[in-house]
């Protein structure tokens, strides 16, 4: 019997035992700095004390392999993100001047989505595997592949905007739900635009450019809130 | 004398006619969908009839000729826009019914944001080159080239944004800034959401999909008009 033979996973848990060990090999390697694009699938199965060939049993791809560790990001971040706002004390709508003078409070929402985007700083992988998913991630994986994520992808923004509603229901769940499929390509370039290559951080300095120097919580957090402010002003006037 | 002594630029003028062949060598070689990873400087230098060597007398990197390729782009783009926009009949504000009974009227800045989207969908190359800007292009090139790249596209955001402010007063010209620095990461995510990978728009068809399936003109301008609601609705609840 080789080596190989012998480290061939038999059974259903076994399986998925070697896929957790290749998706926290991914998870090292990428925290340990290195691109996405370095990442090679030797190095992946070598950390993970598998052959090369073996991690095809598991995974059609490196890519795959990423999709499948945004999937756990993704699941890890709604936890946080819960865990974060279930602590907060929201405030009771219309409780503010302003909002008693007739004009939509916002607070909540603010306040909701300035987690959303404090929670996603704090998880840097899935920020860095969102910004890669349509140039890097589905760029080499199966039509099979491409299609469970995608559906998992829907339902998840699904499950968020029913669970975002039910704080501050300002926003219906269609609502937010179209904020975060709207929100989701200014998540992709902000990540990058947030994330510049040394020279040009350094360049930034220069308070003429400061309109280019951007901190992803922050801004990210504006932009939803904009487009948040957007989706009602919308609605406000088709209803008129 | 060596044909490497022959080719050599000697006036300004000699100078600005090579770096225009290289130009026009990188535009046409990314027109032949050769994607900006897989265009060399050596394919860049043959194209232009040069030597390797020499191309480093007018450009420092690859990056730094794409970076010049973008500023051309945006530039032809503005005039495009400008002559677009020219042609347009904007209606007079307030003329419509729903402005009469206090609701804000759009119509004028959804028809500009339009024209901006779909300007920009016709010139494909400037959306690829805005794309990777910070994960390509910025990444190879001096911190005196980003310099004078970011003060070029500060100078450039506030023109485009006056004009559009003459057109339709009803966003300020710092709004409009605002507007362009902030939809500038959808345009970014966007772009590269609305061109997925074979494989991935074949997937797309599936009707349980849909929120995926971006087509770049439409989706940039519904982005921009979001933001640009959400900038008056910002300000509204200000001064409230």
């Amino acid at each position: 019997m080789s080596d190989e033979d012998f480290q061939r996973a038999r059974s259903p848990e076994q399986k998925e035992e070697r896929k957790t060990l290749l998706l926290e090999a991914a998870r090292e390697l990428l925290t340990e700095s290195r691109t996405e694009q370095e990442l090679s699938l030797n190095e992946l199965a070598k950390r993970a004390g598998m052959a090369k060939s073996n991690v095809y049993r598991y995974f059609e791809s490196r890519e795959a392999i990423l999709l499948e560790l945004l999937r756990q990001e993704w699941t890890l971040w709604f936890g946080e993100l819960r865990t974060s706002v279930d602590e907060m004390r929201l405030p009771r709508p219309g409780s503010k001047p302003a909002a008693r003078r007739g004009v939509r409070d916002f607070t909540r929402v603010d306040q909701l989505v300035l987690r959303v985007a404090e929670t996603m700083a704090q998880r840097p992988l899935l920020g860095r595997l969102c910004s890669i998913l349509s140039s890097v991630l589905e760029q080499n994986v199966s039509a099979e592949t491409v299609r469970a994520f995608k559906l998992d992808s829907v339902e998840f923004v699904k499950v968020l905007s029913e669970y975002l509603h039910g704080k501050a229901p300002e926003l219906s769940t269609a609502q937010y739900e179209e904020l975060f499929h709207t929100g989701f390509s200014a998540l992709v370039g902000l990540w990058a635009l947030a994330h510049p290559a040394p020279a040009v951080a350094a360049v930034l300095e220069d308070p003429r450019l400061t309109p280019f120097r951007h901190d992803f919580a922050r801004d990210f957090a504006r932009h939803l809130s904009l487009l948040a402010r957007g989706l009602l002003a919308l609605e406000a006037s088709r209803d008129a």
